[in-house]
């Protein structure tokens, strides 16, 4: 390998610093001041601002061994766009925040960044602060979203009401099947380093967990259509645990359907082939940053013929009942089985 | 030892997060949405919101082997507050992230969010948002720091003139020196663990280390003062390479004086003690988080009885030359040898 590398220890974080802040560009009008003095500036004038934040730790939430750099900028903005779409904001502005162990070039954090360059490209969002850690070991990520949203607009958990009806965008479990599939080729991988990953029949799953989109075309179209959910989540846990969210913050019950889940092709294909129920994968796999949300009767109409809008149940008075409708005809209880990285394995 | 000790995986994400939010107070009427939802939501109005942001790594940026829990948490959001100050605004939010391995029980993360909820008291700040993962190794921390400042009385690094007069608040250098004693004592304890540490004599500056305070009395002072700094930046990385940044972002030189720099006596001591020069750890040693900023001459009147403020010289128009005259009236360069985490050992 000839490609180049440079030690960060030779520009130094204030050089490293530099390098990112030259790289990074300006969309919004209300990015007073970017990188570079102790705080970003952001006028939002009359409108409320939405704060979200997460963290993505190496070995926990990543595996380097097939999540390409760009791929990880990418998603850890896009995950937090997502949390700013789920509360019917529109993202302006981002601060990433990396732990990096001298392991990593400055190539590697380039071209991390230039997936970070990209996120905040389509999402239409200012890179605006953060710094860069050295770590005692892996790599460590921590983004900030900042957005904007009319005071009366405003999707929150808690405000759904009886018989809405519950939506979720685009398709559901793919994430998840997409990292067993990454996962199997791995230990293959590790069995055989002459094996070479046999990835194309599972493109768009293996695509839908590395590189997540958040759904703000979707936050664009509501608004368009005049349509303002009575409550949101986004699904990063699993469809299960976020109609929970809904059921409990919302004081009301759930009752969904099987058979009107969204669930790809390829995403059912490959549960079949791995032995795992693509139903299961859709309620508790997480990771598809698909929009859940409920809406009233009355604006109905305007989504129905929505292609990527996919009507799955409605929600009811009795609050301690969460259920799903089975396409054998059984009723069984919805539950939260989401991932629980404190468990021992 | 029969304190009690719960495994993060007996109540799991959820529980831990429900712990942390039902300790969590609201202090700010801009709090419209806290913690519990995918984003937290803020009402400044008609002022700017000022965003800062910070990662603390284990190993790196603090070693629990000295640093209690509860300062921890505590100096994790002082440091942001610090940065918010930095801009002359007032903070208003917090978020906190964390990343945890298994060796820490529920209790521990506990003591941490008392360290959190002390700073959110002291800082009038509400802790919005979120989130603790598991970590393969280590203890990481990221925090980010909202704030509200009006328009026209915001501190950039890049606004000072010709003849302002560079104020420093507090003292300098303690808490280098402060950690090179809890080092010392480390190595001592690792060498026999039956000595106990012998920390009385250095009690300011270890507490300069462990438990900094963010400078908002000073930003509510000015305010009171109406004084508005032409240009302002906290101490982290050391006064020479702050006052370096005042310099570049405002295209002027720099004149300080030794004899003006403001030193404690245990600093003078204990640098003495181990051979540190008192003035190198000002300049170099970082970690003060205290205030260097320029104020007209037009406001020397109101500040020159401010018994915490310091004047330690000018910036002048020459923007190549950042000197100090020191004691013995030779003139020497400003340089940033602050913290590089980065090189190899």
């Amino acid at each position: 390998m000839s490609e180049k590398r440079t030690e960060i220890s030779d520009i130094g974080e204030f050089g490293l610093i530099d390098k990112i802040n030259t790289s990074t560009k300006v969309r919004n009008e209300s990015t007073v001041l970017g990188i570079g003095d102790d705080a970003a500036l952001i006028d939002l004038g009359h409108s409320y601002t939405a704060v979200s934040t997460d963290m993505l730790l190496e070995g926990v939430h990543f595996d380097l061994s097939y999540m390409p750099l760009q791929h990880l900028g990418y998603k850890a903005v896009a995950v937090n766009v997502s949390d700013i779409a789920a509360m019917n904001a529109v993202p302006t502005q981002v601060t990433v925040n990396i732990g990096i162990s001298n392991r990593f070039s400055i190539e590697a954090v380039e071209v991390f960044y230039q997936g970070v360059h990209a996120a905040c490209e389509n999402f239409n969002v200012d890179l605006v602060g953060g710094d860069t850690s050295s770590s005692a070991s892996g790599f460590v990520i921590s983004v900030t979203a900042i957005g904007a949203i009319d005071k009366n607009k405003i999707a929150k958990r808690s405000g759904a009401g009886e018989n809405d009806i519950i939506c979720v965008t685009g398709d559901l479990g793919g994430a998840y099947l997409g990292l067993q599939v990454l996962e199997r080729e791995k230990q293959v991988f590790l069995t055989n380093p002459e094996m070479q990953p046999q990835l194309e029949k599972y493109n768009y799953i293996v695509q839908r967990q590395l590189k997540p989109e958040a759904r703000m075309d979707i936050i664009h179209e509501l608004a368009d259509l005049s349509v303002v959910p009575t409550s949101m989540i986004d699904i990063s846990d699993g469809l299960g645990s976020e109609l929970l969210h809904l059921s409990k913050a919302s004081g009301l019950g759930v009752q969904i359907f099987e058979d009107k889940l969204p669930i790809d092709k390829q995403t059912y294909d490959t549960g079949h082939e791995l032995g795992i129920d693509a139903t299961t994968a859709a309620l508790n796999g997480g990771e598809d940053y698909e929009l859940l949300f409920t809406v009233s009767q009355d604006d109905y109409e305007k989504l129905k013929l929505h292609a990527d809008i996919h009507f799955i149940g409605h929600m009811h008075k009795e609050s301690n009942s969460s259920i799903m409708q089975t396409k054998g005809g059984n009723t069984v209880p919805v539950t939260a089985q989401g991932w629980n990285h404190y468990k021992n394995e």
